[in-house]
């Protein structure tokens, strides 16, 4: 109830702040007998660890995960799987001259005024490392979606600040540190220079989808998929967007063109973006965001104390210019957590889960 | 946990289907002592109600709501508050033609799948109906955050279709049937009679807002303020996209000029819509949602029956050409059981609630 | 989360005041395409219905149940079951005198204390009227048990007052106001007689007992089935003890007697009460609840005002003088509740629900 | 939802198995700035501790708790407490001849049907063990409800096996290793070794009392205050029967005695053991459990193996010969923990927390 705990019936509740001694989760009710190592949850923490590329925090931690319970013998056991990752690298004196002065855009000033107490070093509960956690359980709820139904998740980026990156092909993601859908991503690396060069940040777009998905998932009228999806998303750290579908885009469009017809063959199109009534159509999930630009940069700041007096802030220590960079394997994470929640929903009441009747052509958007 | 409940501390768990016998809802951990009567629940049921203008459907529900439980004496005492509004104008053999087939954009198609039946009369338990009790509830939510905190909501539409609606000021909202904050409706009155004429149907924007903001309000680390915003908006029927703030124009934005710079006057911008870190800053909360267009149109539209063969579905009944028009006041009654549940929220962990430390001028966008 | 809903996946949210216009609840997560009508559960009602003889309240109240929502041609949607009960025979004044006085044994002084503010009327919120809708959603419980997995639930009374109830055979239950287990009840009759005439009341045990259950139901660490059933009774009015299998009988027992040994042919003895590690053997719940005296008596006593001041107490009104006679039905609804719940839990991370695997003997204790 | 999570707004989420590599708990909720450091958790958790006489299980656990966040600068942040307990001294091959049979009176064979996989070293998550993390959540919960209320906790044994154990005084507790509140516990040493010796083992019942109560606290209609003490006692391991105030006793009790009269100055008695219509009168908390012998003894015992075979199981390893005596310290853990939780339940909605008004006489029993 004090939100630190992600889903209902596949549940992760997160620990940690940036510079404590660790951080962490506990996941509880993953379906027992499911085959889990840490090495199936470290490759999706070093997709998102920090320091390995320019563009990203220099912070050098390892992520290696330590499953502490819930797996007996390379299996899960269907007790709770407790994960913990050391923290290794803080560097608190970074944070020394913010103790007393309030970073525009940062949460210092909101848990201030909340708890009249807070932990201000690197960010302390409301930093982006708090990610980890969450990447890791979603790591476990790939696993098992996958097994089952053969459900994947992707993510790439689509905008940079103002440069709109084009869809080339999902091989591309994983090449090159931008998660960037194309080839060649020299006009990116060139941008990013140029802002850490100003001292300065941006925001940028990212895609999350989901294939292979089964029908029938979304819990009206509240805990609709979509409105789920939402949540999730816009939960995550610089968040201030979400769009299913068709989006924004939808307002401008008529009835005629954004219902998506139906055919023996499956959907002719998907502005639903694979929801409709807030319940899985078994088309892909397509879902957009928007990342505001990091709010620690170098460059100087007006802000006030917690006297009230003005201050001029500059946020020192290593951040991302982009946050949105290591964004990908996040969103993705928070997805796959979401449809497993809502998985495992679907099975306490109506028992089965459906996939592919009728056929289902799942086109993209 | 079957997605009928809404909140947690201050929840609402909602029932019925648009042609039943009744639709209502049950309000559960209300504070007592508070002076509540139908009159009061009744004022936003009536913004809300179909069959007002030209422009929405005709059916004609007075949509009067009783009160059965939960007040004493014309105070709340703190027991469950529960609300019924009798259903009266049923036109059930309008859905005659639909009982084996699946409207595009509806959700025909997943109820049918997810449950194996399905209640086609007026679409069930999907039908837009079923915001009536999400408003009554929010009504009393307002209530009492208005008389705590002078807390406030309001929202108006912002785009109809193509057109853009430009700001001029609240007091227009109520003079129009659009929720528009312009003098001059013509332009709209022209559009949809056009749209109704074409058998076809548009979209909208809505822009909600909540002012007199408690500072604190939110729960990191899932459970953001932005984050239940995000939920409780996409969860209502036809929205595809939510903004915060900024919102999707932030990905294009720097640091040096998202972030809000802090003055011991208050904050100089409102960019981040009011939430830092998932928590309420005192300012004005600023949402935007998106709303694609009626899947309910004339228009002949391609589909398959439940037996996967080609059909053709018109949908005749009585619909709302544009749902967007009637959302406004549902956007609000759901941005305030939002805050509402926050509120409490903070108060049980936290024991108060504070406003307006240091002082806040909460700019617009 | 204020206590009104009962359960988390098959979930019962309580409303009314024992004089209000009506009570009811709502069902949310019940399996879609279940055979349901009103009959279905106006059988358990009036099983519990008031004024059925001398040894009951003499209340007239048909409590005749409207199913609001949630059945579409004679079976469950899986969408919310509302379910409505006019209150009818309310006589408030009886309630005059106590509208300042709080009355030993009752909840009147801590809902005073708690709210600030309480409904007299009949107790309002307290009274064990509000179980009328618990039985309501323990019927639809029962009937899905049934046909699934052929579970069936059963109370009688095993004691009343100083009196033991030995036990002859369940046939005799339905025939005899006490939900006695035997075939002759004068002295019973005749108990109760001479207390109503002293203006005095007593207390009674309870058993109830599940067959027919499934293995593996119930979910550790904390939400063990038995501790669920715990909560369930010890939250029906009036109730003061609850025992699992042995019970507190099993304090002087030894290790050696008290485990029930295993054997190809199922478990020889049944000490457990039908759980072990807080999940079911599949033998037979057995569970056994203590019921205090009726506060509400025509004998004065001493107790306090809302002032603080000293005064005298006779409940006049129309109440049982051994609630304890009427909670054979109630007892037996909570039970269902639990193990419903459980059912759909186990489902949700296990997939399936076993049953009789290796061949289960539920001897009873 | 699975069970691990104890709860609502204090929420202790449990995690590990007796043999894995560490055991712990994540506390969410806590209200912030309330001072905590290890040593006001180990306290308790060293009177939970095995190893510390002959009449408990010998397995040396130091049981040293590391807190791995949600405190700084020795302060509560508001955000989620994370404690570990590494496990040191597992002996699993003590284990092995159980891996393919089920231990009478054990969750063996629950969990066997249940999950289709299970932990057999030291009983895996079933072990008594996992009670650790519990105590040391209720240590920090008794630490807030001292400090805002005076509120304070304690248990002992009234009962060993056939042997009623009188009340003396509280003082004699902590010294003697049955929690026995009496000073000469030689009677009861000579019990112990003596089923010791026969490879036996009993039962016991233990009080526990809250004192310095609020007025208030307890959520009507389901979430009593009683109901949720009676999930949190029947939930710990080994509880078969839980009392409230005068509990089973009340059955043959009049309503004329056991309705605790008011008097200006208090209570005149405490039958209710402190609860009314579900909620604190400000009295003591009265309860009693009934703890039945410990299932793992040497005696051998006639059981089946996996493949439903007959087999005799005789229960190495290290056991505690009565779980009961160091049932206490944890008994008083989950009463605080559901006090805790009911507080800032009763704060939520409520918003204030009444103490001692009018002036309350605490009776005992």
């Amino acid at each position: 109830m004090s939100g630190n705990t992600f889903g209902t019936l596949f549940s992760v509740t997160n620990f940690g702040e940036s510079h404590g001694p660790a951080i962490g989760c506990v996941i509880d009710g993953c379906p027992p007998g499911m085959p889990l190592t840490e090495a199936d949850i470290q490759h999706d923490l070093d997709r998102r660890r920090p320091g390995t590329s320019r563009h990203v925090t220099q912070r050098n931690e390892p992520d290696a995960v330590e499953i502490l319970s819930g797996v007996y013998e390379g299996k899960t056991t269907g007790t709770p799987i407790a994960l913990l990752i050391r923290n290794t690298d803080q560097r608190s004196k970074d944070y020394a001259n913010i103790v007393e002065s309030f970073r525009p855009g940062h949460a210092d000033y909101t848990y201030w005024h909340k708890y009249g107490i807070r932990d201000p070093r690197g960010g302390g509960r409301s930093s982006a490392r708090l990610t980890a956690p969450t990447v890791a359980a979603g790591a476990v709820a790939k696993l098992w979606l996958k097994a089952q139904f053969g459900t994947e998740f992707r993510a790439c980026m689509t905008q940079l600040g103002e440069l709109a990156i084009p869809f080339e092909d999902w091989s591309h993601v994983r090449h090159n540190p931008f998660f960037a859908p194309v080839a060649d991503v020299q006009a990116y690396e060139d941008y990013m220079d140029a802002l850490r060069k100003a001292g300065d940040s941006c925001g940028a777009r990212i895609r999350v989808q989901a294939s292979g998905m089964p029908i029938g998932l979304g819990q009206p009228l509240y805990d609709k998929l979509d409105a789920d999806i939402a949540y999730a998303m816009m939960g995550l750290n610089a968040v201030k967007g979400v769009e299913i579908g068709a989006g924004f885009a939808s307002v401008a469009q008529r009835g005629t063109v954004h219902g998506d017809s139906l055919t023996p063959e499956g959907f002719a199109s998907n502005h639903a973006g694979g929801v409709l009534g807030g319940i899985s159509t078994g088309q892909d999930l397509e879902v957009s965001i928007a990342i505001k630009p990091t709010s620690s940069i170098l460059s100087p700041r007006e802000s006030i104390d917690i006297h009230g007096q003005s201050t001029q802030v500059i946020t020192k220590g290593r951040h991302d210019p982009c946050v949105g960079i290591r964004a990908a394997p996040i969103a993705e994470a928070l997805l796959a957590l979401v449809v497993m929640d809502h998985a495992l929903r679907h099975r306490a009441q109506c028992g089965d889960v459906h996939q592919g009747v009728p056929p289902i052509r799942s086109s993209l958007l």
